[in-house]
């Protein structure tokens, strides 16, 4: 084995993903940053991965030694590519740390385990010799879930569960699936499809995102109107902790006490790693439709959502895009900045089941998105959504290039409060970034949706001003601030993280943050798993 | 204030609920007695009363006047009634010990605090004496949920939520309700329809359960496939423990780490007392539409059921009975042994929400029970398995007084796993009952359905013999070690309470118990919330 992209689909150390799916900014992209954030000048030179200057690794020799006889040692990683590919995430943050041609930090070796034997191993002798270990999946967190922070200890490895890649069981007639924890969102696809089905999670990190990661954050795909969130589709889970291993599930739904798969699910590796899910499949749609919508605003559109989730019209997808937004275009990001599509707000619907499913649910939510003031676009825009829908963290890579700033963040919250949630993320983002000297772009979508509330999802574009890190840093306490202060979640799909953890004392409480860190020294007595995320 | 029951729908203390509602046997179900279990004789004699001897209360005086400051002492009792009707809940189990002329066991005192401050009050004062707690809603545990257990402790009180009974907030947009834990079904219903909304949970015990008691018991009602579990209608919920009030919730979902709400729900009074819960409802039903279906056997049925859930259809309730419930006509209470409604297997369905929701689910879920092999019954049958919906705890009141052993019990498993799970408890709980010298009629229903799986639902009639309580104790352990064997969960809705404890290291594992303990020693740390319930 060469390096470790060969296992997984190509993906920079220091951008996004597959450098051939890049995506260089249009003319129509450049024209509107120069208009909306004053941007211009020319591309920052990207840094040769060579001559980055890592720490060094600081294991020991007897723990390398005796890692690599755990895992075997091609899988015992410390060369300086394998370390650069797992210094962290995929934020915004993370990328504009990977420019710094200072030194920079990575995990002290990267540990790629067979089984679940070999990683009740590296725990057992991590927790002996005390040695911070960092569960890796896909690589895409983007709340600094992957940094390799070493805590008390001295040392952190990466534990990369990309060998864990199969599709261990397929119960067809209880449509339920069983992955170890490395499978990849394409590879499950496949795997299940070759079968007939599928898990219907995408995540605009599909191509990357593994099952087990997936669980760890408590994901959530674009197709959750339909298919659910991933903690919706969990059936089961086995967890290897440093105190043994959990195996969560025995049916469907029971009434045997607390549910303690929702007590993992989200729990980021801090607890323990998962291993294998079992999941909830369908049978491959036999029919899909797509219809795009024009809402004359955003009031007039979420309040159209509102009702269709609140009488389950169906949809499969179901999204809807604010005015800034649906003016550059950027819910079907082929043709950003370039002729609107739509003046109002954009709103994507898709359906999927069978023949008659597709077309009783398509005609009650057309006919109630009407009743709500909506104008149908028919089929195009939400089929280029489609195309698209994975490829805005690729424009991020060129944007940042470019001197902009550009993130995104996301929250939830009941119907009743979307109105007041949107003013004031959005009101602290502008603030926050023109006090840094640039003006904002700030776009809003509507993502997912639950019977009392949704989600908000947001985009913001500004340009680089003095350090970068810090200025968006500012930007986002400034917005996490408002959603506490305005009754939201810190997350709906993103996790805690590191950049989220001094606000889950606000999202739990004093209380649950205490419950928290009896399950982890129950757990993980020695404090070794993932230091200094989600657990304040 | 007089009697507790004055603030409740009244309920016996030895039987299931309102006198008023009793159900004598008719011929018909006297005449299958004597066929299928060779019941004959007189009614047993009630025991009154006030000639039950209770075991005194072994409260001090310092502690009763602590307790009686705390709540009022029109509110801290230790009447004679009162500490029965807090006897324990009303498993056949129970129902039996009430018929023990020797001494039975009480609760020392009962306590009814007005809101969370006495609540907490109570714990503080309960922590520092070691007095054990049990709380209690509606009382109608069948899982021993509300024993009297001392544990370690000299003392223990029963602390009933009844007074808070507030529906606290009604978001019409959100569609979300608040209410105080101790709203019993009928009320929250009746609180909501006022303003035009309905919950939606419909638990067999639907007239005396409590929201609270729910929420602690993981509950689910008979409309769980259109509304979802109680656990699914969680928006978010406060708990005071002796550690600290929780409050859980910020969103409709939330990617912020574990959902702590999950292990609240399910907790069965354990880490703390649930006082408020917010949940999802929903406007009332513009149109409803019932009809009921008969299928050849139970596993063409179970394959229609499957059918219809994995390609989410859309009724609001779905249920089969088997071959033999059929039989009897146990589904619709109203005619049990009379007149078969039809041969095979009795199917029931209800479609609610809109006309044209009901009418679209309607169609398209009959079409796929006709092509599954069902045929249409139209919908008398389905209107009176509702009418009779609650009836069945009645009847067997007058079993056991006819000296008939009547219990039910509940499991949920995979799809595929069905057949055999319905077997191995079948079997498990003839032999059982065989082994005690009487024959058993074993009826089976699916009432809730999953994407991947479903529950089963049991109801035993066999004669008493001997020490009842040993005979079904042992039936009961039969069934509950074939479930265990054969992969269901020991408990669909039931809860675990005293009666499933001895299995919840077989459901979770012993690292899950050991979860569930950290949770109790951070959350309870004097370890006085309902001992011996839930964790071994």
């Amino acid at each position: 084995m060469g390096h470790l992209e060969e296992l997984l689909p190509p993906m920079k150390w220091d951008a996004w993903g597959d450098p051939a799916a890049a995506k260089p900014l249009s003319d129509g992209i450049r024209s509107l940053l120069k208009q909306a954030v004053g941007l211009q000048g020319a591309d920052r030179p990207a840094l040769d991965p060579d001559e980055v200057r890592l720490r060094p690794s600081a294991l020991a020799k007897a723990d390398l030694d005796a890692l690599a006889a755990i895992v075997g040692a091609e899988y015992c990683r410390t060369a300086h590519r394998d370390r650069l590919l797992h210094a962290g995430g995929k934020s915004t943050l993370d990328l504009l740390r990977r420019k710094d041609p200072g030194v920079q930090d990575a995990p002290d070796a990267v540990l790629l385990p067979a089984d679940e034997d070999a990683i009740a191993a590296i725990l057992r002798h991590c927790s002996e010799r005390g040695i911070a270990v960092v569960p890796f999946g896909g690589g895409t967190s983007v709340v600094g879930g992957l940094d390799p922070a070493r805590g008390e200890f001295g040392a952190v490895v990466s534990l990369d569960l990309r060998r864990l890649d199969r599709l261990i069981d397929l119960d067809e007639v209880s449509g339920q699936a069983v992955f170890g924890a490395g499978v990849t969102g394409p590879d499950a696809e496949r795997l299940l499809g070759e079968r007939g089905f599928s898990l219907g999670h995408f995540p605009q990190s599909f191509e990357y995102v593994t099952i087990g990661g997936s669980a760890a954050t408590r994901s959530s795909g674009q197709d959750s109107a339909g298919y659910g969130r991933l903690n919706d589709m969990v059936r089961g889970l086995r967890v290897v902790t440093p105190a043994g291993t959990l195996d969560l599930g025995r049916a469907p739904e029971s009434a045997a006490g607390p549910d303690l798969r929702q007590l993992v699910i989200g729990s980021e590796g801090v607890f323990g790693i998962i291993t294998q899910v079992r999941l909830r499949v369908h049978r491959k749609p036999e029919a899909v439709r797509h219809e795009a919508w024009s809402f004359p605003d955003f009031a007039t559109g979420t309040a159209a959502l509102r009702a269709v989730t609140q009488n389950a019209t169906g949809p499969t997808v179901i999204r809807l895009s604010d005015e800034v937004e649906t003016g550059v275009n950027l819910a079907t990001t082929e043709a950003i900045g370039e002729t609107q599509i739509t003046g109002g707000c954009l709103g994507i619907t898709a359906f999927e089941g069978t023949e008659e499913h597709v077309e009783s649910r398509h005609a009650e939510t057309s006919a109630l998105l009407r009743a709500c003031g909506g104008t149908s676009l028919g089929e195009g825009p939400a089929r280029a959504w489609e195309r698209g829908r994975f490829a805005a963290p690729y424009l991020r890579d060129s944007l940042l290039s470019a001197g902009a700033l550009c993130e995104t963040l996301e929250t939830a919250t009941d119907w009743s409060n979307v109105p007041a949630l949107k003013a004031a993320v959005t009101q602290a983002l502008t603030d926050a970034l023109a006090a840094s000297g640039t003006p904002a772009l700030v776009m809003c979508h509507i993502s997912h949706v639950y019977e009392s509330g949704a989600s908000l999802y947001f985009t913001v574009v500004a340009g680089q001003r003095g350090d970068a890190i810090e200025q968006w840093r500012a930007a986002k306490k400034a917005a996490t601030d408002a959603i506490v202060a305005t009754g939201g979640t810190i997350t709906h799909h993103h996790a805690v993280g590191a950049d989220h953890r001094p606000w889950m004392t606000d999202e739990v409480g004093e209380l649950g943050v205490r419950v928290l860190r009896a399950v982890k020294a129950t757990l993980d007595p020695a404090g070794i798993l993932n230091p200094g995320k989600l657990i304040p």
